[in-house]
Formats: C-alpha cells, structure tokens, sequence
C-alpha cells in the first residue's frame, strides 16, 4: 500500500506547529513546540523531533506516513539547512542541518526549504495551483517572499536559494532604502511595511482629507490602511493603487521571466485583496510584454491562514 | 548503436544555415538556403527540408543521425512553431507549425526554439555552460534575448515563450522607448543600438571631448564605439561603463529570480567584452542581494561567431 499521509512543520519566528496531513490537504492531527526556547539547533531539533514522534505515535499512522517536510526561515531546498537566520537565536549567523537532523531523530526522510517555497508546492499539492506547471507565488506579509515552479519543479537555483522576488531592485531606481542593504526592492512598497511607509509618505505629500491623520505617531500599519479604506478613506485607497501599480509593474518583468499561467497571491497583505486586484492587474495589462499579455491570470490563495504553513511544509514530503 | 549525429538550422532574416553536427560539436557537413525567397511557410519547408534531405545524403550518415533542431525568429519551443515573426514574409501575423513540417518532409523528429534559448542550450552542450544545470545566456545582438536554464531544464513557461530578459521594463521607470511599445526595456540601453543611442545621449549632453563627434549625422554604431575605444576614447569608454552598469544591475534582479551558477554572454555586442566585463562585474557586485554576492560566474561565451548559431539549434536535438 502506497503511504497516505505526510508531516508537514511551520517553523516560525515564535512556535513551530506540527501536523499529519492527508492527501486531500486535511489536518489530522496538530500540536506545536516554542522556537526559541532553545540555545542550539541541537536542542531544537531534540524537542521538535519528540513532539513529531509523539504525535505520530498518538495518530497510529506511522506505517502510513511518507515523511516530513519542513517550512523554515533561510531554508536551503538543496541542502536540507537553514542558512544564517537572523531573527532565530540558535540558527543567527550558523548554517544548521535541520532536515537531516530531524530525520535521523524521527526515521522519517525530510525535506527542508523556506516559507514561500513551501507555500507555492503546497499550492500545487491542494491550492489553487493544482494540476499547474508554471506559475509563482508571492507571499505579501511583513516582507515579500516568492516561490517560483516551471515545468513543474520548484526553481532553487544551483545554491538552493533561488526565488528571492521581495528583493528585485528595479521597481524604482534608488528608490526606498530596504532592510537588505540596498535599495529599491519591491518589498520596500509591497509588503505591509511598505504600505505603512507609503501611508506615512502619502500624509506628508499630499493634502488629500484621511482619517488616517488621526492616527498617533503616525505609526500607521497596513491594517490600520485597510480599515480606512472600509470606510471608503480616499487617501488609503490611494495607497493601495499605488501597491498595487507597482506590484503589476515587477508582475510584468516576472512573467518576462518564466511566463507562468498565474501568480498568486498569499500571506497578510493579501486580505486587502478587494483593493489590491484591480489596480494590479491594470498595471499589469499596460506594462506586460505584448506577447504575453492576458495570458496569466491573478489568483488569491485559498488555503486557510493558519493552516496554509503546514499544508505548504507537508506537500514537500509528497515530492 | 545510439545515434551519434544530429542537424541543426539556423533561421535567420536572410539566409538559413544547416549543419550536421556531431557530439563534439563539430560541423562535418554544411549547406544553406535563402529564407526571404519564399511566399509562404509550405514554401519555405519545402526548400528547406529538400536542402536537409540533400545534405544527408551527401552525408551518408542517415541512420545515425537523431534529429533535427532549429533555432528561429519567434521560435516556440513547447509547440513547434514560429509564431508572428514580423520581420519574415512569409511567417507575418502568423503562426507555421515549422517543426511538424519538417519533421514531415524529412522523416527526422523536430525540435524549435528561438535564437537565445538554441544558444543556451548549445552552452550547456559543447560550451561554457557544460555541465551546468543552472544558467542563463544573454544574447547581446541588434536587441537583447535569453535563454534560461533551471534545474537542468530550460524555462519555457506555460506558452513556450519565456525568456525575455532584454523587455523587462524595470531597467529605468519611465526610460527609453522600445519598439516592443513599452519604455525602459533593457535593450533599449544594452543592445547595439542601445550603445548607439547612449552614444547620442552623451554626445548631446556631455562636453567631454571625442572622436566620435566627427562621424557625421551622428549615425554611430556600437562598432564606431568600440573602436573609438580602442583608440583611449574616454567617451566612448563611458559609454561602455554605462551599458555595463545597466547590465549589472539587471543581472541582479536575474539572479534574485533563479539563482544561476552562471551568467553567459554571447552575441556581436559581446565583441566589446573588455570593455564591459569590469563595469558589469562592478555593478552586479554593488547591487546584487547579499546572500548571492561572489556566487554567480559572469561567462562569455567561447562558441566562434558563425558556428555558434548552428551548433545551439543542433544541440535541441540531442535533448
């Protein structure tokens, strides 16, 4: 009998949740551990591979289970590591061999890559990209992020680290100063801090009545941007025309790139979809090469928010 | 016995060139044909494929040979055929299903591509891209193409007609007109006629003194630049760092999507590598994301001119 299930862990910043996945994109059953109560990967993969098999021994499907897959910060598809992770204090400026770690822990083959990877697999496993071969996706949260298949297989490049499209420089030259030292990157204006940046850059340009001048500090966040876009602030809807013009104009040089039937959209950012659509895809009708024009389709994720990590995680052990 | 020969033809405007073609990328046989002498796309196979069965002959490797690759103007790789390529009579407004004829005429299986995919995978066949799985070509003629390999594949996308690094528009918002419609195209500043074009641009604004101020109606060709070079121009070496720095800063964002082991350079512009290989490598070095700076090879290709066209179409066949 073939194996019908498979693990898949979402590796946060904060907990690591863990769940038995069906083919049908079920979760069975799900516990977690905390990320950062350990001093070294060693003691992390100790506790993470406990719990694993705790759970698995609780489901009673450990026969049935193809393995596990993994979704983690930094992760390197090709080598099965996680590579210098700032924001996680035993894996800061390390490279640390998690997947194989886990599998001699757990007897489990493993597979390991980032976030966005894992949630453009999860997409063709169960989303909205079943049954595609050539499509990307763009996670919009506190960064952007980007997992990119052609002719069915993950693009990893020859490190392991390809699809890094939250860091393409060209959507404004010597435009905002980015996290990553340059400037310019498309997440700079695409993720939620950029719409905070753009809301604070908007309030001070223009005379345009807000409600979001109500805010103190003015330390508006994306939400706080959608909200008043409810209320049908003119301004906040303007800051999304705006991410969404630029979004389509680095959507344009995307498909110039790989042609993919469809881009799709996920993470946080993505709830503001409503407004976001439209200005995307007009930008995107007036920057597209010819060629290709009207031949990829936009589409939102529909994989449920809290469950999509683990899903994505689980369908890398499917491959 | 596996068969150890293979035929490739280049479809250019004027002529097309065919050659049988062997595992060391030898051409041991060569003739060609008239492509403008034709009305229509029957026309055109019919010549052709009379020309290839001929050479065959000639040959007398028929049983040996494996298959034919043909490397053409609007090439489609997943369909075979050449899809509205307007600088051709014969292919205008249309699509010819040009592989499927041959392959009818000569009895030969058929593969098509365009120029700069035949290139890359002729790269990663006999040239400097051996052995490697991912890599991109960049094509420095008239205009610019590219040709992407990922994982050892070439990425055609969902329409057969990815690749089209020299229109991604992100080079300068708002820059140079292209004839594509649109404005910034990285060909519009990195092609021989972007050269030509940056040279009126610093002609016009600049005082520096140079002898291309002499060529009369400043119709200057990349070629007058690089001779003007040559020669310790200074304007005329500006002009090359400028090309180069655009080139480097949209290498970045090229290795930001797949993450290549290597950047391969090929094409007449290519001519003037002296001159551009520091600048490029300057700026790819200054703009390129942290985790990919030193990794990705600037390459320039080592096929000879003539043969290189042969060769990328021929090494199609082998796949």
């Amino acid at each position: 009998m073939s194996k019908q299930y498979v693990i898949g862990i979402d590796m946060g910043g904060t907990n690591t949740v863990i769940g038995i996945v069906n083919a049908r994109g079920e979760i069975l059953y799900q516990t977690a551990i905390d990320t950062t109560a350990h001093k070294t990967g060693e003691s992390y993969a100790d506790a993470l591979s406990e719990a694993v098999n705790t759970l698995v021994e609780k489901s009673g499907l450990k026969d049935q289970i193809k393995g596990i897959g993994i979704g983690a910060p930094n992760g390197n598809y090709k080598t099965g590591t996680i590579e210098k992770a700032a924001n996680i204090e035993w894996a800061k400026g390390i490279v640390v061999p998690l997947a194989q770690m886990v599998s001699d822990r757990t007897d489990f083959p493993c597979k390991l890559t980032n976030d966005a990877n894992a949630a453009a697999v999860g997409e063709m496993t169960y989303g909205v990209a079943k049954g595609m071969k050539d499509f990307i996706v763009i996670t919009l949260g506190t960064g952007v992020g980007s997992g990119i298949v052609a002719g069915g297989e993950l693009i990893v490049g020859h490190d392991g680290l390809a699809g890094e499209l939250g860091h393409v420089i060209s959507v404004r030259h010597n435009g905002r100063v980015c996290g990553c030292g340059r400037s310019g990157c498309l997440e700079t204006y695409a993720s939620a801090n950029g719409v905070s940046r753009s809301a604070r850059e908007f309030l001070s340009e223009k005379d345009t009545p807000s409600s979001l001048r109500n805010i103190i500090d003015r330390s508006i966040t994306s939400k706080d941007v959608f909200e008043a876009a409810e209320e049908g602030d003119e301004l906040a809807i303007e800051i999304f025309n705006y991410t969404g013009r630029i979004l389509g104009e680095a959507f344009a040089d995307f498909i110039a790139f790989s042609s993919p039937e469809a881009i799709v959209l996920f993470g946080g950012l993505a709830g503001s979809w409503k407004y976001l659509e439209e200005p995307i895809q007009k930008s995107l009708d007036e920057n597209v090469l010819n060629v290709f024009k009207g031949k990829t389709k936009l589409l939102l994720s529909e994989l449920k928010g809290a469950e999509a990590a683990i899903l994505g995680a689980s369908a890398l052990a499917w491959e």
